[in-house]
């Protein structure tokens, strides 16, 4: 079962133009896939109606990012340093396995990713793990760390170290300086962004599910926490699959069913905004087509979570038995932007204007630089900033000492009062300059696309034929009609290409076809999930009518071509063929 | 004038979110733009005009590849051995230069890419050319092929070297035995990709026209040159502004002004198919806005052709002075099928069917294994094998020697041809294996969106005020029409954001603004190129109808709430506001 599924999901993608692995004339390249004409207009459409929900629905601004990006970037983003998946080399055939991989597939142990580098080691030796290339025993070879970013060298020479982004995500974070400005200074507001995104997989596997360069959709919320609230009313009825941390670690957890709002109430899901975007994505979910029984909503073990997560949801679809993370629902807080603003001297904040001024006492000095010029020279103006910065935290020493103790490179300096020029005097203040926090709702679309494929793929029966048919939502299938003539003679040939061009002219995706019996013609457009067939035969013409035929049914009703298009939108839109 | 139209059109990229240097916070990386939502939308339209036309419109597939590939692609496809600039670094301060650029910039040279390394290092000593930076002498410094492409490693360790695509085509050519039998064996078929190419400049420079990452637009046409032929009678009338090899060499060449036909059937332009894609390119730049006053058609030199390319024009516009290459449109011949074939072994031929079946005379042979295999062991395979090519390629020597003497690994064997079984025979053939050949239209959607912007930017005069308007077709402006209340109160705010919200639903790109005075979002909307405003004001909450300002005129008229729609339908369809 398990097998089959994605056995015939890997021959339907080939045979029909979804997706092929790579480079397969030079052997191929392990973790990189190429779509072809039907899985691009299938990851097409799904990208735009991501994008009418996620970007336009919402009121957010899409963006375009490079995806090379400079050392600085991944240094403050903490990428450089913890984006590391567990390699350990075979000494006898030198193939590299991915450690934790190596555990979890040959004992009872789950999510041996969140154990340390020694730990795996340990399971190893006690369980006499063996390369799965040669069968080599590795007991006592270390387990080392690998960095998963694609490294590259930007310019000539190496002095400029490059990576291909591991998440769409920071391409946003950097540029926040300017979105903020475009957003004229205020939150809550979002920016999203489509595009490629980089993983060095140390064993790709599973089809197009974990491979090396994938398409993220992503959007990062900006919010005050202490004010801004999501649209509630919106979704609190939506019915959410969740599957807790409470209930992973239990012996016979459930996956519980509640709505949005019970699941706040309850304190299920702790974060407002996280469950906005749950229940906006569920719906989402339902209107590409994945089945609503085979996905839940799961949240992160505390080992498991990203460095930048304070809670972390997945939405996970069941394909072949397996679980697929397909969207990653991440609270990351401000911890993004307060790195980078660390690492790069800007200003990341927010001005938040008080609802009326506020007069508030504030400490200053003004010290006398006169005499500590002379007398501590180079380090005079260090030992005035610091006077400023003990005049703010702690105010009260220039009022119970006489002199201020300070530290300035690692030397112990005392500064009389008198010099320092402390007072206290009131100001008013308009506002307060704020660390945004981040919400981000994140979406493999690859593994989307996959997941879409994959639950809408069924086999039937037409008039005691096998067939297979790809029952996906009609705004997503890749051909919405496909026109036929009967045969291609007595101008059925030309009145279907004319058809065909006037509906391509709509804006209809449109596939014209004249091979082969009209049987197989069914068949083909039935394996990519084309909802519509309209047939021109003899009968066209005579009265100008063509037969719709609805992929799910099998039905057939007459249309008259002036009709053709209205018929086609209402179907588009919901109503049933017989209608018409 | 020139750094003015450049000057103004970074400033409104920056103001009004088209485009932004990325990684300012970091110091900018040079050659690398990210871009902001209106240039995003802005972007995303054009590529969708793109697909409607080389795509749907001319019945292709699209497909989309990964853009990182293994080094075997670009060893066969050359760009390994040839993708090079020249390079100087400078022994003083250690400043990378392109050698030709400081060429062309310091003397009357053009073209300085196409002379060799040697020949650029003695115009450099001739003109006592100076680092840019430093002012250091560059005399005697050798100069350098430096190869464009970024390159990484796939997977651990460095024994699988990749490289980013240097540009979208190898990703179509790899995968032709793939797309052959999606196109059922049939010529011609073409394959189009829109995605991310790069070229790890050593001199980015000019805004987003020479960058290290950017979006190109391809269309990869397969034909049978002996058979197919374009369909002309669709371009033969448009008008072309062509600049030839001829009018570049003479003395005040001039740019020929005559229709596709004339250009065929004078032989200005040698390629039926690359005439027919000037035309319809030529007819797609003015629907996406750019001004054909500004714009030509310019053969490549023979020594500026690229690796691949027999002939090729590129389609340039004009920005500040400057000439850009927006569009290269290469007769690419069988190079690139015919590289990967012999490369990788796979057969990149498609099988052309005689009208009727030949019968053909055929020379084989079937050797006496039960000798060779006792007299030559491990070769004899190899003896057969190569008996069997001398067959096919000199029959005769079967007829007029008494032994076959051929090499295997160096050695001499002498075969009698008795042994060998030699026949000659009559076979019916039904077809042929031909190569196909490859037509080439390739975009820069980056020089593409800088040159729309560019060629719409204007600044006008309305009621005595200055304003800047960027007069893009509807089609790809980034919103569609801009939603204000007059103010946010008596009810106006809700019933804009409900005009607003139901305009959304109808699928137009709407932007809601509430803020500041009418005038100032009239002049915000004004420099993204909005074509029209709808304002909510009182008499709208009386009688229910809305102003619908035009951007060009300023023209105001008034239109029913209900009317809307078709209202906005209508005029993007290209009819004046004033028949409302």
């Amino acid at each position: 079962m398990t097998q089959n599924t994605t056995q015939s999901l890997k021959e339907l993608a080939k045979r029909r133009g979804f997706f092929i692995p790579s480079n397969e004339i030079y052997g191929g390249t392990a973790g990189f896939y190429t779509f072809g004409p039907h899985g691009t207009a299938l990851k097409r459409n799904l990208e735009d109606v991501w994008r009418d929900r996620f970007t336009y629905q919402e009121g957010n601004m899409e963006i375009e990012a490079p995806t090379i990006m400079p050392e600085d970037v991944f240094e403050a983003s903490g990428h450089l340093e913890t984006f590391d998946d567990m390699i350990i080399e075979c000494p006898e055939c030198g193939e590299s396995i991915r450690a934790d991989h190596l555990v979890e597939d040959n004992t009872d142990i789950e999510e041996a990713e969140s154990f340390s580098t020694d730990r795996i080691m340990e399971i190893i030796e006690e369980n006499s793990l063996q390369c799965p290339n040669c069968g080599e025993e590795l007991a006592d070879v270390e387990v080392d760390d690998f960095n998963l970013m694609f490294g590259t060298n930007i310019g000539p020479g190496d002095s400029s170290p490059g990576y291909l982004r591991p998440e769409t995500a920071q391409g946003i974070f950097v540029e926040f300086p300017q979105w903020k400005e475009y957003a004229r200074n205020q939150l809550p507001f979002g920016v999203t962004q489509i595009g490629k995104a980089y993983r060095n997989e140390i064993s790709p596997r599973k089809s197009i599910v974990r491979v090396r360069e994938f398409t993220q959709a992503e959007l990062e919320f900006f919010i005050d926490p202490e004010k801004d609230e999501p649209e509630m009313e919106d979704v609190e009825d939506v019915e959410l699959r969740l599957y807790p941390i409470n209930e992973q670690d239990k012996d016979g957890g459930e996956v519980l069913e509640m709505t949005v709002a019970e699941a706040v109430e309850n304190g299920v899901v702790a974060s407002d905004w996280i469950a906005y975007y749950l229940g906006i994505s569920k719906k989402w979910y339902e209107r590409i087509g994945i089945d609503m029984d085979r996905f839940r909503f799961r949240q992160h073990l505390e080992d498991e979570r990203s460095h930048y997560a304070s809670d972390c949801w997945d939405a996970e679809s069941e394909v072949g038995g397996d679980w697929i993370e397909i969207t990653g629902f991440a609270y990351r807080g401000c911890y993004d932007l307060k790195k980078h603003q660390e690492h790069s001297g800007e200003d990341f904040t927010v001005f938040k204007p008080y609802d009326e001024p506020k007069t508030v006492e504030k400490a200053t000095v003004s010290p006398d630089m006169s005499v500590l010029g002379p007398e501590y020279g180079d380090r005079a103006s260090d030992i005035a900033d610091e006077l400023g910065r003990i005049a703010e935290e702690e105010p009260e020493r220039f009022e119970e000492q006489e002199s201020i103790s300070l530290e300035i490179d690692g030397e112990t300096v005392n500064v009389p009062v008198e010099k320092t020029g402390f007072t206290r005097k009131e100001v008013e203040e308009t506002g307060e300059h704020i660390m945004p926090e981040t919400v981000e709702p994140s979406f493999g679309v690859d593994r989307i696309l996959y997941t879409v494929l994959a639950h809408n793929l069924e086999e039937d029966e037409v008039d005691g034929e096998e067939r297979t048919v790809l029952r996906l939502p009609a705004e997503v299938a890749p051909v919405e009609v496909a026109v036929f003539p009967l045969m291609d003679k007595d101008g059925m040939g030309e009145r279907a290409r004319k058809v065909a061009r006037s509906l391509r002219e709509s804006g209809f995706s449109v596939k014209y076809d004249d091979s082969g019996a009209i049987g197989r013609r069914y068949r083909r457009q039935d394996e990519i999930g084309t909802p519509i067939c309209a047939t021109v035969d003899h009968q066209t013409l005579e009265d100008g009518t063509v037969t719709l035929r609805d992929r799910d049914s099998t039905e057939q009703v007459r249309v008259n071509v002036e009709e053709l298009e209205k018929s086609l939108k209402g179907f588009m839109d919901g109503n049933d063929l017989k209608e018409f």
